[in-house]
C-alpha cells in the first residue's frame, strides 16, 4: 500500500471536516485504489485558537507545509483570493499537485494559475469547487469525454435556492426567506456572494473552463441575483406553469463565442431541475451523444465538500503513486470569447405595473410588436384597488437589446407606474 | 498521439452507433486524453447482410478479432449470455481489456467473468451496461470513492418508465401505454425483459457490485414488473401525494446482508426521482459524506450507449497507453449475502376490493392491527355501483412476511372480492 503525504493549509469549517472525515475514507480509498493518504503537515492562521484536536501539531507559516519534503500533495482551504493565490502559486512552483475547494480563486485568478500549472506540469484538482458532493467535474471530464457539449445549466448556489424554495412553498417574501436562511446557517451575515449571484458565477466560470477549455474573464460575466424577486412573481410564474430558480447558463454561440450568465430564470415546472428544492444544487448538460444529463445533490457543507476533496486527493495520490501526470487541462488556452450581453437571445418574463385603464394592454403589446417580439402568453389579474394592476408577459425568443428598447418605450407610457421586472425563461429540454 | 487498436464484435444497432460516432468523438478524446482509437477489426454474424458501410471489411469469426495482434481492446456488442460469454472469456484470457454494454452477461455470468478478469489482471469496462448516457459507474467508482454508500435506488428501465409516465399523464391503462411504447420503438415485440423488471434487475445487480463489491446471484433477486399496475392505482397514488415508478433498490442491512429488489414503488411526488419522465433513467444514492446524489439522463438508444462505450474505450485506451492496470474491482469477492425477501422491511400501499357494507373497513383495519402494522392513511372513494369499492391503505413500516399474513387473512374475509394489489412505498430523502 503506497502512502502519500498530504499538507493541509487552512483549518476552518472545511479543513476541520476534511481532517475529521479522512480516517474512515482512507480505509475505503485503500481498498478501492491501493493508496493511503497521510497528513504530514497542517498550517493554521492562529495555532493558539481553541479547536478540535488535530492529528499533528500545526504550524502558522504555510510556506513550511509546501516546502516539507514529506508533503507530496497540498490542499488549499484558506478561502479568498489573496493568500490563497500565493499558496496556490507556491505549490505549483514546487511541482506539488494542488487540491482546492476555492471557486473564487479559480474563477478570478485562474487566468494566472492554469497556465502556471501547465508550465509546471502539475495538476490542479478542484472537484470541490463546484457543487460540493456532486461529482460533476469528473463526470464531465471522464464520463462524458466523448461528447461535444451543446450547453450546461445549473442551480449552483444553495442559499439562493433555499430562499427561492421558501418563497415558492411557504409564500414568504424575499426578506423573510433570507432571514430564515441566515437563522439556519445557510446564508452568511454578508449575503452578497450568495444572493447577488457572485458565488454562482464563480462556479459557472469553472464549468465553462471544464466544458469548453475557456475560462472567461470574471468581470465580464453578466450576473443578476435574486433580490428583485417578489412573491407575486413566484405566484405568476406558477400560474404560467413555471418555477423561478437562480440559474447559471453556459452555452456555445456560433463557432467561437460562448454565453455565460447567472440570472433568476423561469423553468418549466415539470422539468427535473424544477424539483431541486431547498439548499440542493443541480448541474444539467446536453451532450451530442448522451443527450440531457442532470446531476443533483448537496452543494455545500463540510461533509459534502469533504466527499469531493477526498475524491480529488484519492485521484491525486493515485497519480503520484503511478507517476502519472494527472489532468492538465491541455486546452485551457483555447481561443474563445464571451458574447456581448446585449447580443444574448432568449425568452423573457416581463411584469409591468400599469394604471388600470382601457387601452393600456394594447399600447404595451403594440410596443413589443414594433420591436418584433412575439408574445406567447399574457396574465392580467383582476385589479386590487389603487388603480394599478400588474401586466405579465411571457415573450417569444428575442434579442436582449430589442427587449431593453421595448421596455424603455413602455416605461415612457403615461400609464406605466414602475420599472419593469424582467426575468429569463429557459424551456430546458 | 498514441494510437490504440480496437476490435468490435457485433454490429447491430449499438455497434453501428459506436462505429458512426467514433470519428467525431476521437477528435475530442485525442484533445482531452492524448490517445486515439483505431478500429482494426470488426466481426459480424453475417457479412453478406446489407448495412451501412463499415470502415474496414468485417470478418464472421469473432475469434479472429480477439487474436488479431493489432487489436488491443475488444468491444463485445453481440448481446445475450451465450456467445457473449465465450467472447468475454476469450478476450480476458488473451489479456485484452473488455468493453461491454451487456448487462445480462455481467449480471448472470459475472460470477465467472469477474474472477477471470482478476486472475488475468485484465479489466472489464461496463459503463454502458447501466443507464446508457449517464456516467453513473464512473461517478460511483471515482467521484464518490471516499463515501460509504448507505443505499442506492434507480429508475433504470426506460420502457417501463415510459409506460408508467403515460399512465400518469394521459390516464392510459397499461395495455394502451405498452402499445404506444411499442409503436414508438421503446419496447421490443418481446416485452418481458423490460416490463417484467428483468432488465432493471440486471442493472441493479451491477450497481450492487460497484457499490458493495458483491454480485448477487441473479436468480435470487426478487423482481416484480409493472403489468399489475392499474390506472386506478396511479390515480390513488396521486391523491396520496405519490407517483408510481419501477424502482430498483440496493441497500445494506446490518453488517453483511444486502437487500436488492426491483418492484413498482410509490415515491413522494415532490422528490426529484418522481420528475424523471418518459424513457429517462435516474440513479440515486446516499453517501455518508456526499448525502443524496441523483444522476438523471437517457438510459438507452445507440447515441447514449455510444457516449458510455466511448468513455470506457477512452479510459481503457489511456490505461493501455500508460501501462496502467485499470480498474480491477479488487473486492469483487467480498463476503455478503442477499437478505431473504420475507425479511424485507418497508412501507406498502395495499388496495383491496371489498363489498360496500358497514364494518368492512373496521375488519380490515383490525387485521393490520393484529399484525402490528400501523396505518398511515386510508382512502375509500365513493362506491360506483356493483356493490364493490376499493379500500386503499398506506401502511407504516412493516415486515413483508407480516404483511403477507395480514393480506392472506384479509383475503379470507367474506366481503373481500379480489386479491389485494400490493406496492412498495419508499419515502426517499
Amino acid at each position: 500500500m503506497n502512502k502519500i503525504g498530504i499538507g493541509v493549509i487552512g483549518c476552518g469549517t472545511v479543513g476541520s471536516g476534511l481532517i475529521r472525515n479522512l480516517p474512515k475514507a482512507n480505509a475505503l480509498i485503500g481498498e478501492r485504489l491501493g493508496v493511503q493518504l497521510e497528513i504530514k503537515s497542517i498550517a493554521v492562521r492562529n495555532s493558539a485558537k481553541n479547536r478540535d484536536p488535530l492529528p499533528i501539531t500545526p504550524v502558522e507559516d504555510w510556506k513550511k507545509v509546501i516546502s516539507d519534503p514529506a508533503v507530496q500533495i497540498v490542499v488549499e482551504l484558506v478561502g479568498g483570493t489573496q493568500d490563497a493565490f500565493l499558496i496556490a502559486e507556491a505549490t505549483l512552483k514546487a511541482k506539488k499537485p494542488l487540491v482546492t475547494a476555492n471557486k473564487a480563486l479559480l474563477a478570478e485568478r485562474g487566468q494566472e494559475l492554469f497556465p502556471l500549472a501547465q508550465k509546471s506540469a502539475t495538476p490542479i484538482y478542484f472537484e470541490a469547487s463546484v457543487a460540493g458532493g456532486i461529482p460533476v467535474l469528473k463526470g464531465l471530464r471522464e464520463g462524458l469525454v466523448a461528447n461535444q457539449l451543446l450547453g450546461l445549466h445549473g442551480i449552483i448556489n444553495g442559499t439562493s435556492n433555499y430562499i427561492l424554495s421558501r418563497m415558492a412553498e411557504a409564500g414568504s417574501d424575499f426578506a423573510t426567506a433570507l432571514q430564515q436562511a441566515k437563522d439556519l446557517g445557510y446564508a452568511e451575515a454578508d449575503d452578497k456572494l450568495d444572493v447577488d449571484g457572485i458565488d454562482a458565477a464563480h462556479k459557472a466560470a469553472i464549468l465553462c473552463l471544464l466544458a469548453y477549455g475557456f475560462l472567461p474573464k470574471f468581470s465580464e460575466i453578466p450576473v443578476e441575483g435574486i433580490r428583485k424577486i417578489e412573491s407575486q412573481d413566484v405566484g405568476f410564474a406558477r400560474q404560467l406553469g413555471y418555477v423561478i430558480k437562480l440559474l447559471a447558463m453556459i452555452r456555445p454561440v456560433g463557432s467561437d463565442q460562448i454565453e455565460v450568465r447567472v440570472a433568476p430564470t423561469l423553468l418549466p415546472a415539470r422539468h427535473p431541475m424544477a424539483s431541486v428544492h431547498g439548499a440542493f444544487n443541480a448541474v444539467g448538460l446536453i451532450g451530442n451523444l448522451s443527450g440531457p444529463v442532470q446531476f443533483t445533490g448537496r452543494g455545500a457543507g463540510p461533509d459534502a465538500t469533504s466527499s469531493a476533496l477526498l475524491a480529488d486527493l484519492a485521484e491525486a495520490a493515485k497519480n503520484v503513486s503511478d507517476r502519472s501526470p494527472g489532468p492538465l487541462l491541455q486546452n485551457a488556452a483555447r481561443k474563445a470569447r464571451l458574447i456581448s450581453p446585449s447580443d444574448s437571445v432568449g425568452r423573457f418574463y416581463v411584469r409591468i405595473e400599469v394604471e388600470d385603464r382601457p387601452g393600456v394592454l394594447a399600447q404595451v403589446a403594440g410596443i413589443f410588436g414594433a420591436e418584433k417580439i412575439g408574445i406567447s402568453s399574457v396574465l392580467q389579474p383582476e385589479g386590487h384597488g389603487a388603480g394599478s394592476v400588474p401586466l405579465i408577459f411571457l415573450l417569444e425568443s428575442a434579442l436582449l437589446s430589442s427587449l431593453h428598447r421595448a421596455v424603455a418605450s413602455i416605461a415612457k407610457l403615461p400609464n406605466t407606474r414602475a420599472p419593469a421586472t424582467i426575468l429569463r425563461v429557459e424551456d430546458l429540454t
